[in-house]
């Protein structure tokens, strides 16, 4: 339980106060928060909450977003990081996960460019506030508007243009179970990854965003997964990451007590 | 339009006969026939219709399907896929097209197994009969049940693995669009192309399985994967295969005429 850490978007209709009390009284120790969960409220305050509900702060979801055929937008976007950046380090998380962007309009190659300048852009601050970046990538399904970066493979070669210590990789089985390469790109990775999200990909899916599913209520091989990430080295949190119309329906109450058993039982 | 090919699940509210009329009066060249298309008849009469309408028959959609946690089912696997075979020798076509399986009860690594040994007990009819066998990688986001063949690396190292000229590749845009290695892939797989199917990826994606746009509506580079497959020596047909719940409900006759004017302006 030490390592249980739950993201504030896989219990959505609770408000960031309550979500804190549920998780605690579950046993869950870590958090990662939205920034819609943030929203409207005092960062610094949001953290001292978060630490005096004995949680852990593990990171702070999402910045990227780096693609757009109008520099404009790509501009505007650096300073959203930015702030994301300075929200991290106020709550008291060591990172920020990042969704990278894609765009219609941006042929994937120069999206990934810009990417790789978006986050080049913001080292100078996260290296400032000791805020790490997590490049995530995302499913394929994923590759027109979310993220041109879809494998591991993609996100190490990313990781190894920058090549600066405070930039890694998010590991999530959703967006990457399916892959022969897997094992080897997360050794490859080695201590670069910098966070690991579990959920489980439901057979049928019926919804391209908001149809994750409970560990073991899929198809992935979590533990096979997670026993490739602790080879790297990794030891920290382990994140629920679910995204479910279904379940953001029921007791957020019950359905946390559901993630504990199913952590327990599949992770 | 010599090398416009249409397949029948494309108009699937038409029946063989009319597809061909159709078709034939949009003046396109080409017929991939899949399956259903044929139940209930003759292959060998259908593949006297398809002559004498004057279109080429360019392959027989599907076979495959050789991944089962019960050895019975993948012998059962075996068998429909012969049938298949001769179903395709009889139309005429000298290609069956192969969605290689997925079954949530079995590991991907061993369900590659299951599809190399299923296509390789298929390879002596398949040279008896002249008809080959192509492997079309999927989208990654159909691993779970319908193929564990996610990519052109993955479809090359099956390839390579089987090692006989019955067996080669069928690219689709539509799967492989998003992967940052579908250039060098496609060079690899060199006279391995056997088929080269197009449609557009919608922006958003309402259905995993039956949303798929006419070319140019949607963020796929068809042109240049297309150059990329020609760089390979490739000059067969370009098959248009489109699965739409919306393309279905209308008209098929102006939907034919739609396919040609976006295979002209952006194929």
């Amino acid at each position: 339980m030490d390592r249980l850490c739950i993201h504030t978007a896989t219990t959505r209709p609770l408000s960031l106060d309550l979500a804190l009390e549920v998780y605690a009284e579950a046993g869950v120790t870590g958090i990662t928060v939205w920034r819609d969960a943030l929203a409207g409220r005092d960062p610094q305050t949001a953290g001292r909450r978060i630490a005096s509900a004995g949680l852990a702060p593990v990171s702070l979801c999402r910045g990227g977003f780096f693609v757009s055929p109008e520099e404009a937008v790509r501009k505007r976007a650096i300073l959203d990081n930015e702030t994301a950046l300075r929200e991290a380090a106020e709550i008291g998380a060591p990172l920020v996960v990042l969704v990278c962007g894609a765009d219609t309009a941006v042929p994937l190659p120069a999206a990934r460019d810009q990417i790789a300048a978006g986050i080049q852009s913001l080292l100078p601050l996260a290296e400032d506030l000791n805020v790490k970046l997590a490049i995530e990538p995302l499913h394929p399904m994923y590759a027109d508007t979310r993220s041109a970066v879809n494998t591991m493979r993609s996100a190490n070669d990313l990781c190894e243009r920058i090549a600066h210590p405070m930039v890694g990789v998010a590991v999530d089985v959703y967006h990457l179970w399916w892959d022969p390469e897997l094992e080897s790109e997360i050794a490859r990775c080695g201590d670069r990854v910098l966070a690991f999200h579990v959920c489980d990909w439901r057979s049928p899916t019926r919804d391209l965003l908001t149809d994750r599913g409970l560990m073991g209520e899929g198809c992935i091989p979590i533990r096979r997964i997670r026993s490739w990430v602790e080879a790297t080295g990794f030891d920290g949190f382990i994140e629920v990451e679910i995204f479910s119309t279904e379940y953001w329906a029921q007791d957020q109450r019950s359905y946390v007590d559901r993630i504990v058993s199913a952590y327990r039982e599949h992770v």
